[in-house]
Formats: structure tokens, sequence, C-alpha cells
């Protein structure tokens, strides 16, 4: 969904009269420092159309931990000098909770210098755990992905006689935003029997008890799992059990809750066991999107462009919602650095489902199909031209 | 595609004067046994529609293992009592390997008993490896979800400025068919850079220095990898290092060589590595469908009806390519036992990549996409009324 941002942020900006010039950096901060900007305005209008439905970030993506002016001053006037060079007056940094606070610090700064430049922030995570925003861009196509995902794998499971307890794990370190998506599977008539999530601690006991219980009943036991559930303690499963080798960039390295769960049910009952990670295609997949998502990411970008010509600055372009989805301002200071998880209402009491108010909550954000081009049987997407600025 | 070939044998049966009834069998030969049969003709006919893009087996699915008649005489004089009892006079058997073995034993039976039955098998099986036909229906579908897949993946992971190597690992105990279908990512734009399937002995020395020198030309490695890759004696990589727990019905269970191959190139190189396994969803992926093989399944359904209806028995419903699909017949005892593997001319000499005979194989069964209709988001599927026969 970055990608759709982008693209309501360069249509925006081009028909807007106090902008002249659109340049985009690539690699997020790290590119401008390197000197990778390119010139928007010559990318040819039918590749970024395809930016609407396109993974991945076009413009590249980064972890960069910005410091604040405080900590370098050189740097936030090695920025200055940049954009004074450009004439950058209006500045967006699409991400999530680390780029909300990149954002804060570089509005912070802009704030009291005397080179003028309004900096807004646009969400774009498929955590869904920004706050002051009914949902972050990425959220619902990744959703409506994970609810795909289970319907095939409960439908594909169901049509053997011979009995097994499945176990999916999905994405999510301390919020079960997507871990609960799972349920909305349930609507078409296939959800899971058990979902765990990171904000309720997690019993290995109840747990086989729980799977006991469906499979003395049904046969077929299908659980959603987090990969970042926690013990009692409050200490992520998986640290204690060493299952995986992916790693990233310093973050502890989650992943393989489901191997370690499948384990402990095939060692306590002997009963059929899977395991399956929903792994990167949940964040990537091509072929699920959600309409709805993909025009608030459109309109979150677009938006932000009248909020910055009409002087906003430091704030987030998030989003609301009643009869439709809108647009609202929020100070990126209320939103830089706070998590939101699952509110008490959709989890159950027992922490083994999910409530029907998240239910009501998720289902509007994966209305929508989106036609998607193709050639070949397969999809075309949006490959920038990036002409990088001569920068002498 | 099992459903679609389903709804072509209904469908074919409906509109031919021969058959008065139509019967299916719950979970193959066993629902048979033991008394599992339902009225197809009390289907409605929009449940039946929807067949043609249901994933799993909406009949059941079993693993039966069928003595033969000389084996086990009374197990066939059962089947012939039960089928003599509702007149079936034509039996379609639906699957892979094992499915036409089974069939084929069945055909032996009715070809020297007094009692008459045509008997015929329809191929269906995402692994291909069908010999005596161009494809099983499911393949094409399956080959479009991972391609899909590694396009997601692939522009994601490129995404970041910081390289990466990913080890992507797909289903495949001895043929390569699946894995090989990752390569066609690459006719839109962003294949994998190495490619490793059964059928080439798997060296991990050649496998570090392809990574390796991959590595440090482009900074990001994808690699595509089949579960059963096997070592310069023909062992199973992975029967030697134990990562799962996935169990299933007896057969040797692999999966996990992914997470085996990126601890090898972390430990090696010290690269960052992802390590992701399609595992389940490239089975039964609900939103990536080839129309081609949706079309292909139910062609091959609807003329077995045809064929049996004029005489033929003991054969499989083979697929044919030249300027369009169609079928052919193959005697079963030509089909049942056999694997067919990946061509030579397929994977390129030193084994790390697959060619593009391959890719100009596989495009025709990829294409066209399927238009599922969608209910609150999400698809809507065929659950069967399933009425069973009072069978006193």
């Amino acid at each position: 969904m970055i990608n759709s941002s982008l693209l309501g942020l360069i249509e925006g900006a081009k028909a807007n009269s106090s902008i002249t010039n659109i340049y985009g950096a690539l690699y997020g901060l790290e590119g401008i420092f390197k000197g990778l900007i390119i010139d928007l305005n010559k990318e040819s209008n039918g590749n970024l159309q395809n930016l609407r439905f396109t993974p991945g970030a076009a413009l590249g993506s980064v972890r960069f931990k910005m410091p604040t002016h405080h900590e370098d001053p050189m740097l936030y006037k090695e920025l200055e000098a940049i954009f004074m060079k450009l004439d950058i007056r209006f500045f967006f940094y699409i991400g999530g909770n680390d780029s909300m606070d990149t954002c804060r610090k570089i509005a912070d700064y802009f704030e009291v210098s005397s080179y003028k430049c309004n900096v807004l922030g646009i969400p774009k995570t498929i955590d869904n755990d920004l706050v002051e925003t009914y949902c972050s861009p990425g959220y619902g196509s990744s959703i409506k992905y994970i609810a795909n995902a289970f319907l095939g794998i409960i439908i594909d499971t169901k049509s053997y006689m011979k009995g097994r307890v499945t176990v999916v794990e999905i994405m999510g370190r301390d919020a079960g935003w997507l871990t609960a998506g799972s349920k909305l599977a349930q609507v078409a008539g296939f959800g899971p029997d058990l979902i765990y999530v990171p904000e309720h601690p997690f019993s290995l006991e109840d747990f086989l008890t729980d799977v006991k219980k469906i499979y003395s009943q049904k046969q077929h036991v299908i659980v959603a799992v987090a990969e970042g559930i926690k013990d009692q303690s409050g200490n992520y499963l998986l640290t204690q059990h060493h299952f995986k080798v992916n790693d990233d960039f310093g973050h502890l390295q989650l992943g393989g809750v489901s191997y370690y769960l499948a384990e402990q049910v095939k060692k306590t009952f002997d009963y059929s066991v899977r395991a399956i990670e929903l792994n990167l295609p949940q964040r990537s997949s091509v072929s699920v999107l959600s309409k709805t998502d993909v025009e608030i990411a459109y309109m979150v970008g677009k938006n932000a462009i009248s909020y910055a010509t009409q002087g906003s600055t430091s704030m987030m372009v998030g989003v609301s919602y009643s009869t439709g989805f809108e647009t609202v301002l929020v100070p990126l200071v209320k939103v830089a650095n706070y998590v939101k998880t699952l509110p008490a209402n959709f989890i159950n009491t027992c922490g083994n489902d999910i409530t029907n108010d998240f239910v009501e909550y998720a289902l509007p954000l994966i209305q929508g199909e989106m036609a998607i081009p193709t050639k070949n049987g397969l999809p075309t997407f949006a490959i920038l031209e990036k002409h990088l600025l001569n920068n002498e």
C-alpha cells in the first residue's frame, strides 16, 4: 500500500499549483543523505498507475534510526542544505512507528529552523499498530490475504477423514492485529478453532487442553497463533526455543512458534500435526488486495498534499471511519513511539479466540477486489525508471 | 482442480442419456466401503457451479492402499455388490499416482468379472508427475500461485538496500515440477537467482559458491529449492537434518530444507538470511487460479463421461497440447506407478537453474484469470449438501 499512497501524493502534487517539482528519495532518509533523489515528474503515467497494486516499496525501504536535532545538529544542517538547494517545502514520509518517529524528529527541527518545510507522516504498516488512526493502510490487504489463506488451509485440511492439528503462525511481535485477521475466514464459513495473540498471556497447558477438547469433537483443529505470543512472565515463547535462522536488522527474531506448538501436541497426544508459517507472503502478496485498502492508501497520500500546502506540519494523516473512510490530522507527537494493541473487547475472556467486535471493526477494511492487469498470466507492476537528479 | 473435474463429470453425466443416476463417494474408496455414498443429483446447481474454484476436495480425500483382486478377492466382491445394487456401470476416480494405481486395480477386476463396469482415471495432482499426459490438472494453478508468491517476495526483498539471501522452499519429493514453476516469475521481470530440484544431485559446496557469487554482484539472492533435494548419494538432505514435526500418513516427511540452507549461508558468510516455506497455500490457494487449468480440469471430467459411455475402460483421460488443450485416452497400465520427473532439457547443465524450454512448456498452463464471486470481501465456495443414500 505504500505505493498506492505514493501515487496519491504524486497525483495530488501534480494537481496542486503550489508545487512545481516532485522528488522521491530512494531508500528513505538514507537515500537523501546519499544523493539518491529522483525526479518523479519524469516517470510515465502508465507506470505510475501500476503503483496502485505493486507490492514492496517502489522507492525502496530502509531502517534508519534518526537522531534528534539536539543529538546530531550537523545531520540536520546537512538535511536542511539538501532541502534548501532543491527548494523542498513539503516533506512526506510513509511508514509505521519507526518512520513516524523519524518524521516527528524532522518536523521538530523545521519548527525551530529558519528554513520552513511542512512535514507530514503517512501511515503504512500491515501491523496496524499506529495509534490515533482507525487503521493503517496495508493492514486491510494483509488480513484479507490471511483470511483467504485460512480458507484454503481449512477447506483443504477438512477434505481428509483423518484428524490433524494444524498450527498456523502469523506475523506480529507485540500486537495481534494480523493474527486476529484469521477470524475473518469465519465470515465465509471456515474460521480457525483457536486464536492466540500476544496481548493475552499464553499457557501451554491451557493450549493443550483446548486442542484436546476440540480434537475429540471434530478431529480437525486449526490454530492461529501470533509469532510474538508470550508466557505469563511476559517472555516470548520463542526466546526459549530456537528453531529459526531468520534474522532482521537487530530486532529480536521471532517465528517458529508454530513448529514448537505442533511438536508439543505431537509429543503429548500423538495426533497428526502440521505447522505452517504464513511468512513473507502475508506482507507481499500480489494476488489478494482489498480495494478499500488501496483506496484509503491513495486518499491518505492525496489529502496529505492539500493539508501540507494549506500549512499543516508535524502531523500524521490518519484515517477515520463512520459511514465511509476519511482522513484526519493527528499530531505526530501523539503517534510516534506509541503502539496500538488489540483492545480487550476484541479478545475473548479466556484468550483463545477473537470476538465479533473485531470482525465488525475489520470487515469494512477488506471490501472490494482489485482488477490487476496481467500479461502472460502474471501481474504487471510499476518499475520506476528512477531518474536521479544531477545533483551538482 | 479436483472439484472442477467433478463438475465436468456431473454436467457430462446429466447431459448423457445413458446415465440415470450420479453418485459421489465421500473420502474415495473408503467412503464406498463405509456406505458414505451421496446422491449428486440432489445438489443445487448454484452450489455445483462454485465447484469450479473451490479448493480442497468437495467429496473428501483419502489415502487408501487398495490391494489387488488376487490379494483380497473378498474386498472386490464387496465392491461389486455395492456397484451392482446401485447399478453403477461407470466409475471415475480422480487423483494422482496412488489414485491411478487404485483405479487400475479396480479396472483390472471388472475386466475379468461378469459384472461390467467401465473404469476411468481422471488425473489431478499439483505434483504434475503423472506420465502420458501433457500436464495434470491442478499443476497450472499451483505454479501460477508459486510464480506470484515469488514476485511478491522478490519485489519486497529488493525494496531494501541491505543485502539478504532468501531461501524459498517448495513442495516436491522426487520431482521438481512445482519448484521449476518459480522460474515463471522471470517472465514478469523478477525470477529467482538459483533453482534446485530433486532431479539433479545437490552439492552444498556448489550452493554456497553460487550464493556467494550472486551476493557479491547483487546483494540480494533469491533461491528456490524443492523440499526433496538429494545429495550425490541420493539421500534426501533433510533425512539428516531434523527440523520438522509435520507428519503425513507414513510418508517420509520432508520440509525444512530452506531453514537448513539458510543456516549454512549464515554460518559460512554471516549474510542476512530468510527461510520461507510456501507450505500448504501452494496447494490450497483460493486466490490465484489459472483459468486454463480450471478449464482443462473441467474438460477432462466432462469428456470422461463420453469416453466411458462409448465403451472405454481401464484408461486415464490424459491431456494433449498443440494449438489448444485436448483430451487423450491412455491405458492406466502405462500410467500407474510411473513417475514423470523433469526432463533433462528443463534443467540447466550445472543444476542450479531452469531453462527456457520449461517456461515455454509451462506458460500455456497459467493463462487466464478466474472471476470468483465474493461476499463480504471473501470468496464463496461450494459446500455440498451431501445427501447420503438410504442404503438399506
